[in-house]
C-alpha cells in the first residue's frame, strides 16, 4: 500500500497545470448566445465587429441650419448673409435632400445633413425671418457635421474574445443594433467539503467543530469566475463513501472539487479515495499557501483537491486553475485590474515555492505602493478583509525588495495612503 | 402654456439631486436576507461583527508534539530532552487535556493544544522512541501555537455596511459561522425609450433610425449598482399615451427612467408629458455631457429623465443619481476602484458645469497616468470602450492641468503605458 504520510516530492505550479490541460476541460468549455442587456460579467467568447459605420450618415450635431460653408465665407455683425430655408430635416428623415447654392435647411442634432452642405450653424448664430435666415459670422468645413463612420467604422473590432462585458460594451454593441452576443457558459462544478471536524456555518459551534467556510469561499469564487458551482455537502471521513461520491459527481458535473482531507495524516481520507479513483495526479504544490492542493483526473474528468483553510484553497485556484482556464476562454489578463506598485516593505519568499501574496494598496502623489500582509499561517482569514490587492511572487525569486516594483490585482478598493 | 422651446437656466447637480431626496426614494429601499454564499456582489446593509474570536481555543498550526518551552530550554543535537507521551489530540478534540511537566501531546495542524502547552515542536526535530519523543533543540514561548482570537476578535466588524460583498468577505463570514447576510434589496425601476427614431437592436437598420442602445447601456449600468431594471419597450411621440404609460409604471415600481425626448424641439413629446405629471422638476443640467436630463416628482415617486444619447445618460446617472443612492446604502465609495492619477494633457471643462470625462488609465514605474479622452459630442460611442477610467470635474473648476493629480475610477482594466 503507497503511503500517504509525507507528501514526498512538491510539484511546479505547471506540472499542476498539465493536469488540467491532459483532462477533457476544453470539451465542457461551450459558447451560449445571450442577449446582449443580460451579457454583464460575463466573458466574450468571440471577437464582436460592428456590421455598420457609426454615424450611419453625415449628420448635425446640433440645432440649426446645414449650409455650405462657402456661401457664409463673407459673413459678420454688420453684414449678415442670408439663406433661403428650403425645408426641414427630421430627425428620423430616411432621405436627405440636396442643398442648392444660397439655400438652408433647419435640421435638429442628429438630424441627416443635405448632400452638399458642409456645415451646421448653430441656430443662435442665425435669425430668422420669415423663409430666410441671417447668418451673422463664417464656419470652417465641417463645423457641427459628424461624418459617417467617424465614431465606429463597419467591421472595427467593438468587443474582443476573452473580453468581461461591461455597461460600456452593452451602450456600443445596442447601438450598432446588436442584441445577442456569444458568451463563454460557466462550466459545471460539484464542490464537496471533507473533514471530520467540519459544522456547516449557521450551526452553533462548539469545541473541535470548525465551520465548513473553504466550500463557500470557493463557491463564490467561483461564481465571479465563469464557473457555476453546486455544493454537495459535507463528506464523512470515508474513503469508500468519498470514491462512490466523487464517482457519483463526476458522472454529472464538468469537474469535481473537494476542500480538505489534502493533508498526510492518517484521517486525510480524500487525497486516499483519489489516489485510488486517479489516472494521474498530482499531490504536494510548490506553493505558498496551497501546499497540500491536488490535481487528478478520473475517467478523463478534472478532479480538484483544495486545501481545507480558505486563504490557501484559494490560492490554489489563483495560481494554477484560473491562468489555464482563463487561457481556455481567450482571456490573458486577470479578472481583476492590475496596476504597478511600489512594495512598501520586503517579502521574502519561501525559495522554490510559488507564493500568493495578499498585500493592501495605497495610493498618494500619483504613485502606487503596497504591503504585504504579514501572515503566519494559512487561516490567517483576517488578511482576507483587511487586503485589498495581491501578487503573485514566481518561484525563480526569493523575494520582493522593498522599493522594487510589482504588478498588484486590485481585489478590494484602495484609498489614500 | 409652458414654452419647452428652450432650457432656460440650467439646474446644478445638487438641485437636481434635491429632487431625488424629496422623492420618496428612501421607502423603496429595503433590507433582505440571503444566503452568505450567493451574497457576492451585492451591498451589506449592516455592519456584520464577529459572534466568536478565530482561533476559538489555542491551537496547533504544526504537525507536532505540543510541550512547555521551560522543559526544552536546554535541548541540543548532543543532549536532547526526552518527554513521555501523554497522548494525541486530534483536530477536532473538544476537550484540551492538562499536559503535565516533562510531558508531550502529540498533535495535528488544527488541533487544540493542551493546557500548560506554550510550544509545539515540529515533527522533524524530533524523534520518537516508543512513548518517548526526543527533542533536539529549544523553541521560544508560542512556536507553533496560534492563539485564541489572535487571528479575529469576538466583535470585531468584518463587514461594513455598504460593503460590495467579495468572495473574500464569504470566506470570512462562514469561517465564524454566519449563514446568512443582511443586504440591500435592488429597487425596481421601470425603463422606458422614447424617441420617434428609434428601433430595437436585432432590428434591421434603415436610414433615419437610430437603435435603443441607451436603454440598454442604462439597464446594463443599473443591474450591476444594486437597482433591478425591467425594460418596458419605446413609447409613441405623443404626450397622452407617454402619460399613462409613466402613470402605470409609477404604480407598479419605485422608480420610473426613460431615456429621450429630453431636449427642446417640438416633438419632445416625454419632457412635455412629464412637465405635466410633476409636482417639482429640475429640468436641465449643469452637466457635461447629460445637459437635457430632467429629474421629477410624480405622485411622491422619482422620474428620471435621461437624455438620449447613450454617454450622456450614463453621466446624468454617474454624476447625479449614483452618490445619492451611494449615500442611502451607506455606501460612500464609488462601485469602481479608485486610484490617483497624474494627468498627461490638459482637460479644459465647460465653466460652471460639472464634467463628466472617460480616460484612458495606465501605469509605468509605480506611477499611474490618465489621459482624458478627445469628444465632439455625447454620442461619441468609441470612447466607451476606448476609456478605462472615469473622473469628475467639479463646477468651480475650468479644467485640469497637464501634470495635475486626478481621482479616477476604474471601470475597465488599465495596461502599461
Amino acid at each position: 500500500m503507497e503511503s500517504f504520510n509525507i507528501i514526498e516530492k512538491l510539484h511546479s505550479i505547471s506540472e499542476a497545470q498539465s493536469i488540467i490541460m491532459k483532462s477533457n476541460i476544453r470539451y465542457s468549455i461551450k459558447m451560449e448566445e445571450v442577449k446582449v442587456e443580460e451579457s454583464i460579467g460575463k466573458v466574450a467568447a468571440e471577437d464582436v465587429r460592428s456590421p455598420m459605420d457609426i454615424p450611419p450618415v453625415d449628420r448635425s450635431v446640433l440645432d440649426g441650419y446645414a449650409a455650405r460653408w462657402i456661401d457664409l465665407s463673407v459673413a459678420s455683425e454688420e453684414s449678415p448673409v442670408r439663406l433661403g430655408i428650403a425645408g426641414s430635416i427630421p430627425i428620423d428623415s430616411g432621405d436627405a435632400p440636396e442643398l442648392k447654392p444660397g439655400e438652408a435647411y433647419e435640421v435638429a442634432t442628429g438630424s441627416p445633413i443635405p448632400r452638399g452642405a458642409d456645415v451646421v450653424v448653430p441656430v443662435e448664430y442665425t435669425r430668422r425671418l420669415g423663409d430666410v435666415i441671417e447668418v451673422y459670422r463664417p464656419f470652417p468645413g465641417g463645423y457641427g457635421v459628424s461624418v459617417r463612420g467617424e465614431d465606429l467604422r463597419e467591421g472595427e473590432v467593438i468587443l474582443n474574445k476573452g473580453d468581461i462585458i461591461s455597461e460600456w460594451h452593452i451602450g456600443v454593441l445596442a447601438s450598432v443594433g446588436i442584441s445577442r452576443v456569444t458568451v463563454w457558459r460557466p462550466i459545471r462544478a460539484a464542490l464537496y467539503a471533507t473533514g471530520l471536524e467540519l459544522i456547516e456555518p449557521g450551526e452553533p459551534w462548539r469545541p473541535g467543530k470548525v465551520y465548513s467556510s473553504t466550500t463557500r469561499a470557493v463557491y463564490s469564487y467561483f461564481i465571479s469566475r465563469n464557473v457555476k458551482p453546486e455544493y454537495l455537502g459535507i463528506l464523512p471521513d470515508d474513503v469508500d463513501v468519498i470514491e462512490s461520491a466523487l464517482r457519483d459527481a463526476l458522472s454529472k458535473y464538468d469537474i469535481v472539487v473537494t476542500t480538505g482531507g489534502t493533508s498526510v495524516g492518517r484521517k486525510d481520507a480524500t487525497i486516499r479515495a483519489l489516489h485510488g479513483l486517479a489516472d494521474d495526479i498530482v499531490h504536494g504544490l510548490a506553493l505558498t499557501p496551497g501546499r497540500p492542493g491536488a490535481f487528478a483526473i478520473v475517467d478523463g474528468k478534472l478532479v480538484i483537491a483544495l486545501s481545507g483553510m480558505p486563504v490557501a484553497a484559494i490560492s490554489e485556484l489563483i495560481a494554477i486553475w484560473d491562468p489555464v482556464y482563463r487561457r481556455l476562454l481567450g482571456r490573458e489578463k486577470p479578472w481583476e485590474p492590475v496596476v504597478e506598485a511600489r512594495m512598501r516593505s520586503r517579502f521574502t519568499s519561501h525559495p522554490g515555492m510559488v507564493n500568493v501574496v495578499r498585500s493592501q494598496t495605497c495610493y498618494s502623489g500619483g504613485f502606487i505602493y503596497t504591503t504585504p500582509l504579514r501572515v503566519t499561517g494559512s487561516g490567517i482569514l483576517s488578511t482576507l478583509i483587511r487586503a485589498n490587492s495581491l501578487f503573485i511572487v514566481p518561484e525563480e525569486l526569493t523575494g520582493i525588495e522593498e522599493g522594487d516594483l510589482v504588478e498588484v490585482r486590485l481585489t478590494g478598493y484602495p484609498g489614500r495612503c
